[in-house]
């Protein structure tokens, strides 16, 4: 993986995981970055996710700090303190101002992080000294309940130079849009000025994280965050290649929101969910999500049962509108449904399309207009209420 | 249970369920009875459900046909075909008009129901004669995954008679608002004109029925019926009696619903989410139908957790407007948080509550408004999934 110049990395074990596994990540650029988040929208937003934004409100950044055990929500004035005590010891290490910080702060809600571990865990990581690589130490570190760590890049020419975009991200419950316990931090080498890269990062949001689900739930703690340094030298980019940079900029947002559905809690199986010939873009959103988070969806896919029925009536209710008799459904591209009616099936053929593949591709055709929209989401196993009902204690 | 006078019904394995179970119930009243129906607005609604709206457009009905195994839906023209020729078998049985029948249908999406099997069905419940307990029977003929018969009745005193109202119903996946797979038949021998009726099974309905989620999706051949056949010899009622009929009726419908809730696929736990101090209704049920649909919260139910965490972070991405310091819950009447933090608590004895009770009882106060909602659902197990995903072949 690629590394974007100027950032450097690094993760210690600060003791806020019952694991013991890394749990505090620092990332610092060596110049001033150009930054742009998006913020979960859930009312009970994390203490820190305010911290950040009054952060980004202001001139350019310089790194983040992100730690995982405790999300800092639900714990009033005292977590913003944590908030603000993090942002200001990262701010001592690296000679700079704390508002040049980003804090992301993942795990149970409502206990408050120990302020004394992550200045120490930041203090060891200072000491043991940051690298390029400590990137994707830092996305180690910030996994929960993940299997895998999460990254994705991007390297091409722009302007003339070329530039490199990484991007690292967890999940893996409560995936939702605006948005799940997720965290994704984009770095890129590039030199984006702040309103271009702000309008990328949210174009590359609503075509990515905004339309992936693993259980409905949407977390109190979420953010994207997308740092530009500028050392790739580029000078000012023009329309096209702001263009290819948002471009880009989505493709690796699309690859790090596929790599959280596919390592959905308990998840099996990744699913992307296409509908096409919808009247508006909000309608194929509507049917496409409302498949996307159907229980009984993804639990006919873990038991591997071609179910056209549950998409069917999932799209029913989804509030989209069509008219049955032009809707068209396909499983792994062959046609289980048209013309409102199931379509004679080889069913031992598309069942052994869901044993056999680990990406599983359901299309929607609506017949009600031109509109599309993609959702990726997980099957619903054992495993699912597993981890979500024996987590504790 | 006490049966409202004038309704006899009877049922009859069709050979519709491969368990060989009964499978198809027939009611019908002595009288002609004013009818009211509510019933899915999923696009893909089943033939019958058409079929029934034209009835009920109509002048008084008879009765009512439920067939159980295959649900009548995405059948096309022939599923609209085997309905009506439904309604037409019962009629010439009880020598009235097709149109004086209601006809339910649930199970499997997409398999059209076998004329034959159901002529034969309904053929075999006339001949063995109907009865007044016959409608007990009816309800059970109706489960699919039902692992319990729901009914629910009162006997009461209406403009100077003794009247009685009977319901019947079904779940038990695909429970949700406007409204899962759940058919729900209430009779009364009270002598109600059909636009009471109408509004009265409308108010009953939204404070019952569509304050219950199971899993999230909305079936295709949801109905809630009432048939009122004046038997009892009430005679024209007034406001007073209006309102103890509406009250009496939305009883029954509450009873109903929360033994569907009880009943919910894998249910370990019946759970009452009961909102408070909210700005308005409309965001009293947002919040309630969020914390009572997320897997989160239902999963750690299941675990016998007393995860505020989840229950705030559902709430927080409700919709509902509120100020996170002045929001309150109570799990069990204990207090598990206030002013936006968790309450020092004794887990132990939450934990207990969780275990030893089958009814768990969770109250949010917003501090918004004086709106109040409530919402049945159950808590969310391995059985579930089981059920869901290994249900075929």
């Amino acid at each position: 993986m690629h590394i974007p110049r100027g950032f450097r990395g690094g993760s210690a074990k600060a003791g806020l995981k019952k694991s013991g596994a890394p749990d505090i990540g620092l990332i610092v650029s060596d110049r001033p970055c150009a930054a742009a988040g998006l913020f979960t929208r859930n009312r009970f937003a994390g203490a820190n996710i305010g911290v950040c934004r009054e952060h980004l409100a202001r001139g350019p950044m310089r790194g983040l700090v992100v730690h995982a055990g405790q999300a800092n929500a639900c714990t009033g004035a005292a977590g913003v303190e944590v908030a603000r005590e993090t942002a200001q010891a990262a701010a001592e290490l690296a000679g700079c101002s704390p508002r040049d910080f980003v804090v992301g702060s993942t795990g149970v809600i409502g206990v408050l992080p120990d302020i004394a571990k992550i200045r120490a865990g930041l203090a060891a990581i200072w000491q043991a000294g940051l690298a390029p690589e400590g990137l994707l130490d830092v996305g180690r570190a910030m996994m929960t309940t993940d299997l895998v760590a999460k990254t994705a890049g991007a390297r091409f020419r722009l302007a003339g130079k070329q530039v490199t975009i990484l991007g690292i991200a967890k999940g893996s419950g409560m995936i939702h849009p605006n948005m799940g316990t997720m965290l994704a931090y984009v770095f890129t080498d590039a030199a984006v000025e702040k309103p271009l890269l702000r309008r990328a990062l949210k174009q590359a949001t609503d075509a990515s994280f905004n339309c992936l689900t693993v259980d409905g739930d949407t977390s109190t703690s979420d953010m994207v965050v997308a740092l530009a340094n500028g050392v790739a030298g580029t000078g000012r980019l023009d329309a096209k290649d702001a263009a290819e940079f948002t471009r880009r900029l989505t493709g690796v947002c699309q690859q790090l929101a596929r790599a959280v559905a596919r390592d959905g809690e308990g998840a099996t199986r990744l699913v992307t969910v296409r509908v096409r010939g919808a009247a508006s873009v909000a309608d194929a959103r509507r049917a496409a999500m409302a498949v996307g988070t159907s229980n009984l969806v993804k639990t006919a896919i873990f038991g591997r049962d071609p179910n056209w029925g549950r998409i069917a009536c999932a799209v029913g209710y989804s509030g989209a509108r069509f008219d049955p008799e032009r809707v068209a459904l396909r499983l792994g591209g062959t046609r289980i449904f048209a013309h409102g009616q199931p379509v004679a099936q080889d069913r031992a053929a598309l069942s052994r399309y869901l044993r056999e593949n680990e990406e599983i591709e359901l299309e929607i055709s609506l017949g009600a207009g031109r509109a599309e929209a993609t959702v990726w989401t997980c099957d619903f196993s054992y495993d699912y209420v597993k981890i979500n009902a024996e987590y504790t204690t």
